[in-house]
């Protein structure tokens, strides 16, 4: 049973299913319907034999809970050597790698031998691609393959279990950490970790100046939010450059231009490329810009529905904990809390449902194209339901409070019908309390990031482990459906196998988010709290334990694709540290200075406010530039494998090529040019001369000084002429 | 005698010396000192002996006033072929060319010939390479060489006039006209007409647009500013694809990467480089810090002389026009021009001397490098110079003016001191002027840009027929210096080449300048007087022509060199474009609606104003974001050229390489796979099933089922028994 006995070398002893993966690349998890079975099996016939027709070994086993396992390996060293072969010349072509591979094939094997990520990208690729790209074209859960429930590898147990145990007792991941991650589950879970890795350590530097800050400048200095912004601006430009130099020294970089197609990709009409010749699909882009243009009332409805809820009940907790007095306060409190977990969790269901509807409406080519834009919707949604309920109690709540409370006798209002005897309830007089917006930073900063640890990690494992107990419990004395037999050497594998295919795939996509949306809080809001970067730092340390856990336990392992950056998520993150600019310098022009709680808009200079945001983002603008400027200019490991790789290549070329054409040139160049130019010329001019009426001006011209050194004769003379005329000259 | 008559085709009948160029490179110009004469005449020698090591034929004749004339041309093909060999592969390797040059070289130049412009370049480059890089190490002017006044290329006479002629009887220049420029002149000369070209082109719109609004809208319209704003982000974004499209079709997409290194580049040491393990010298990068900090009081003393002297001249200018009413007003009036023109052109020197030494002495390692830091410190200088006027007038004097003008009061008091009686003097009382911004708005795009045309063109070239006229006048008679006697057929062509010895170098820099600050009216301030860009259309037609002449006449035929962009220029457009946004909006709010002479500020919402700059600013930046989304995704000549040549290259390399290796593949893949794997095992399986207690689990596991055929008949039996069972489930 995969759970965390697997990561003790205990169980990994006591069941022997964990300790070998039968040499199995991929497993097919194929789900029997109850309807339509002729169908179902005929596409499973149709299974086996594309699979098989690519060049992959087959076998065949039971599933559980009315399934089948079909597992395979890619059959042929051969075969997989090709195809490794074939992507790297690609990869090649396309400027990823900068020397060509070695046409020795067996040599280049044994120089650069297939690390087990590339294996299994490869035969995933095989397996998913278009059959007329030379792949079986399975694609799961879609069209044919609507039964096919997953395609996944199979954990490496023994190898989760040493890295669990080394990343669980050491404080600080290192490169060598980060590259072991890259080998077993490729370039895009390890750029995850890469980046966490980075966050983590420049963490420290806000933890500790925040310490400090909370110590000395308190709240609300304007000190710490210069250096919380110059700061945000040093780390997303820093990681811009990590990120080039971990592409280039993972031999990545480049990759995001091999693109994959999408196979849900619909295309109008097939057209010859122009240019090329090829024959592309075509999907009008007008069509896909009508649709993309969907993303604004998207955005608005998103807007309008979660801004609607949070400010509802955002409006509903004043009332009741400010101004309220009557009976139940004490139940009632926890009214707006129950509305948001009731409603929240599926209007945020539904709305990334909604999402996802709109990014398959548009319908791209490329799955980098269409994460691209489906990360933008969700980003746009989380950042709302993260950040709306704070900046409501900045900019609204504390300096309109006055004005608005009032408006809330509404609720007064509609509560007094409900009662019996109509009579207005008991308010207490209204104070705008100033400790709101701190009290709402530690609970998201802190209190948040607990609650997030334990849904994401520890409910899932307990919510398997339970369901895992109540099928043991009902499942076995039933005896409804079919007993399954196994093969008393294959029974551990194949019941973890089973465990396996019933585990969620891994979203590495899920856990940037949650980064993205935590480098939000430290940069648009942190000034009000500057312990937060103290918070972000102890949960970040465990985040990456748990992260990793996850993928281990959790999860299937993933498929190891490859990637060159964060992709989408960098865009995010620099329009949080571009608006943090903004938030900070508002919050402490609002909140600074206030002695006693909130001061009524008319108070507060709309001018000066103004003008305080508009220097700190054209500050930040500028810092930004002068930074892009340095860090740009400083070398890295990457750069300077890149370097050393085009010069060793260059070198190469230059000397391949140059080898006959140097000496070639040592006749025209060089002292021994003039020489040449004087021998056969003397000898000819004689000659020409005598012919010289049939000479043009121009051959003549070339031919008054018939070498370098008759030039430096008849010049001195011309010298000599003219610094003689000069000195009469003065003379005179 | 270069001059205008060379442009005509009766000017080159009679001037024979204009008809060919002798198969000349290069001439350098040799001045002979009058003091120091003996190691002038050494280093003479050691100049031809230069050229002659590296190749060069050479011929000397007597220049004017004290110099000698080195003609030299490059003495056989095979070097020349060698170098352009060179070169080519150099690009090839940079990446510059798609296709590796072909190893036949006979052949690869009858495909491929040298340019006239390709040919002169190398020329050039092999003169001023220092000698260890197998050049001759000729820098004009600096050390050795100091002598050296030129090295300049002969004027191909014929060409121009065709060249003159064609431009100045067509009304719209095209790609042709263009590529023509970049064969004879270089690709950074080309660039420079591209946008110039490109710039008339996108000027239609606006000049159409702008004479509509001021028909219908009138001045300060924020319509007319909105829709200038667009299409100054347009044209931004279209030149920046067009720039690419350019040096693509050109063959120079990326040359700016192939860095030529400053010849006046000190070195503080040699190092090794850790990586190529190339002896490269070594500037420690902090002190060129420290010294590109200076550019910080420099731009601050720039400020203050130059803003200084606009601020004085402005005060005065308004006491003296808007408040004094006393005697000599009329002629008072011209005294704030007369202290600008007599002032403003020595600063500038000043300061562009003062930037030049700056420049130097931040001691950039590549000419490019060099080359955008002085064209940053020239667009500060200019920056200040064409713009502040009108930022004073518009922000300073209109918004401010009556609380500001009573200050002037210290002109009237200081003038008091100097008159007899001690009365005061007469004024008027004072009403800001609305229209003095729109009238130095008018002086600014139409007056100035016809200024700028006589001093540019037709200035220097009078002076020079005039300087030519007293020369001859005075020098003939006197005959006290050397009587040049030369040989009856090469005395035009000599007379002639001595007259463009003494002509300028062309500088591109100037042209662009001009053309940038312009640019920066219309953007900045074209909302005052929406006629702006018709008045910048028909100076750009003019100054497409005029600079042409220009290069033709005045100036020495420039080096070609090569170029991918217009470089640093390219950051101070979209500088100007993003400022635009801010001083477009800020004049609309401040200038709209104010009926009689300006308002106070008390009137003027500071709160409102910056809003609105808020507003235009952001809208600015996310117009920015989505024009270069959609200008990006358009398709362009020169990218589709590229991706044609990248499309042929894999496709022959794949060839090349897969030729072998797609038969091995069809043994692993197809059909034939699984048939394959079924014969050979079927006979091996028999032997290994009879050892099966020596088989590890692994090997017994991808025994079980056979072939494709076996796991397809296992399978369908596995589902027929799942299916069954859920049948028997689903009955009870």
């Amino acid at each position: 049973m995969a759970g965390l006995q697997t990561l003790t070398s205990k169980g990994l002893k006591d069941e022997p299913g964990l300790q070998s993966n039968f040499e199995v690349d991929y497993v097919i998890h194929y789900k029997i319907p109850t309807t339509e079975t002729q169908e179902a099996e005929a596409a499973f016939v149709q299974l086996v034999e594309a699979l098989a027709n690519v060049g992959f070994a087959t076998e065949v086993r039971n599933g559980a809970k009315s399934s089948l396992l079909v597992f395979t390996k890619i059959a042929s060293d051969k075969l997989l050597n090709s195809q490794v072969y074939r992507y790297r010349v690609q990869d090649w072509l396309y400027g990823v790698r900068a020397a060509a591979p070695n046409q020795d094939i067996t040599k280049y094997f044994e120089d650069e031998p297939v690390t087990e990520a590339e294996r299994l990208r490869l035969a995933y690729l095989l397996i998913t691609k278009p059959k007329n790209e030379g792949g079986a074209g399975i694609t799961p859960k879609t069209g044919q393959w609507k039964h096919v429930a997953s395609i996944f590898p199979l954990h490496d147990h023994k190898f989760n279990r040493e890295w669990i145990k080394q990343w669980s007792t050491k404080y600080y991941l290192d490169d060598g950490d980060i590259n072991q991650i890259r080998d077993r589950f490729g370039e895009r879970v390890a750029f995850y970790f890469a980046f966490l890795q980075s966050y983590f350590a420049f963490l420290l530097f806000p933890a500790a100046f925040g310490f400090a800050a909370w110590l000395v400048l308190g709240q609300f200095s304007w000190f710490y939010a210069l250096v919380n912004c110059l700061w945000s601006v040093v780390f997303f430009e820093h990681w811009k450059m990590k990120e080039i130099d971990l592409a280039v020294r993972w031999g990545v970089r480049g990759v995001s231009k091999i693109q994959h197609p999408r196979p849900q990709f619909q295309f109008e009409r097939e057209a010859e490329d122009p240019v090329t010749g090829e024959i592309v699909k075509v999907y009008s882009p007008l069509k896909r810009l009508a649709r993309q243009l969907l993303q604004v009332p998207f955005a608005l409805a998103c807007v309008t529905v979660l801004g609607g809820l949070i400010f509802g009940c955002f409006s509903i907790e004043i009332f009741i904990t400010e101004v309220y007095n009557g009976p139940f306060k004490q139940y009632l409190t926890f009214l707006p809390t129950i509305i948001l977990t009731i409603f929240m969790p599926a209007l945020q269901t539904l709305l990334t449902r909604l999402a996802e509807r709109l990014t398959e409406m548009e319908n791209y080519q490329t799955h980098d194209a269409h994460q691209a834009s489906f990360v933008q919707k969700i980003f746009v949604l989380n950042f709302i339901t993260s950040y709306l309920g704070i900046i409501l109690t900045a900019f609204v709540y504390v300096p309109f409070g006055k004005i608005l409370v009032p408006y809330l006798d509404f609720f007064q209002l509609t509560a007094q019908r409900f009662t019996a005897d109509g009579k207005p309830l008991p308010t207490k007089s209204w104070q705008i309390n100033p400790d709101r917006l701190t009290k709402q930073i530690i609970y998201f900063t802190v209190t948040a990031q607990v609650v997030n640890f334990v849904t994401e990690v520890i409910v899932p494992y307990a919510k398997r482990r339970v369901s895992k107990q109540v099928e043991k419990v009902t499942e076995k004395p039933e005896k409804n459906g079919l007993q399954i037999v196994d093969l008393p050497e294959e029974e551990p594998f194949l019941k973890r196998v089973r465990d396996e295919a019933e585990l969620d795939q891994y979203d590495v996509t899920v856990d940037y988010r949650e980064m993205v949306i935590q480098f939000g809080y430290l940069s648009l809001f942190s000034v009000v709290w500057p312990l937060t970067a103290c918070s972000f730092l102890i949960n970040n340390w465990v985040e990456a334990r748990s992260d990793a856990m996850k993928i281990a336990i959790s999860c299937q392992r993933p498929i190891p694709w490859r990637a060159d950056s964060i992709g989408p998520w960098l865009s995010s993150l620099g329009f949080l540290s571009w608006f943090g600019s903004i938030t900070s310098a508002a919050i402490v022009f609002l909140f600074k200075d206030k002695s006693g709680p909130g001061g009524s808009p008319s108070a507060i200079s709309g001018w000066a406010l103004l003008v305080s945001i508009l220097f700190a983002e054209h500050l930040y603008l500028v810092v930004q530039i002068v930074v892009r400027g340095v860090v740009g200019k400083l070398d890295n490991p990457g750069l300077q494998k890149e370097r050393a790789e085009r010069f060793a290549m260059r070198k190469q070329l230059l000397e391949s090529t140059f080898g006959r054409d140097m000496s070639d040139e040592s006749h025209g160049v060089g002292t021994s040019g003039e020489q040449k130019i004087t021998r056969e010329t003397l000898e000819e001019e004689a000659r020409q001369l005598s012919i010289k009426g049939s000479m043009s001006k121009e051959q003549q011209f070339w031919l008054r000084q018939r070498s370098a050194g008759e030039t430096v004769q008849i010049g001195r003379h011309m010298f000599s002429e003219i610094v003689a005329a000069n000195q009469t000259k003065a003379k005179k």
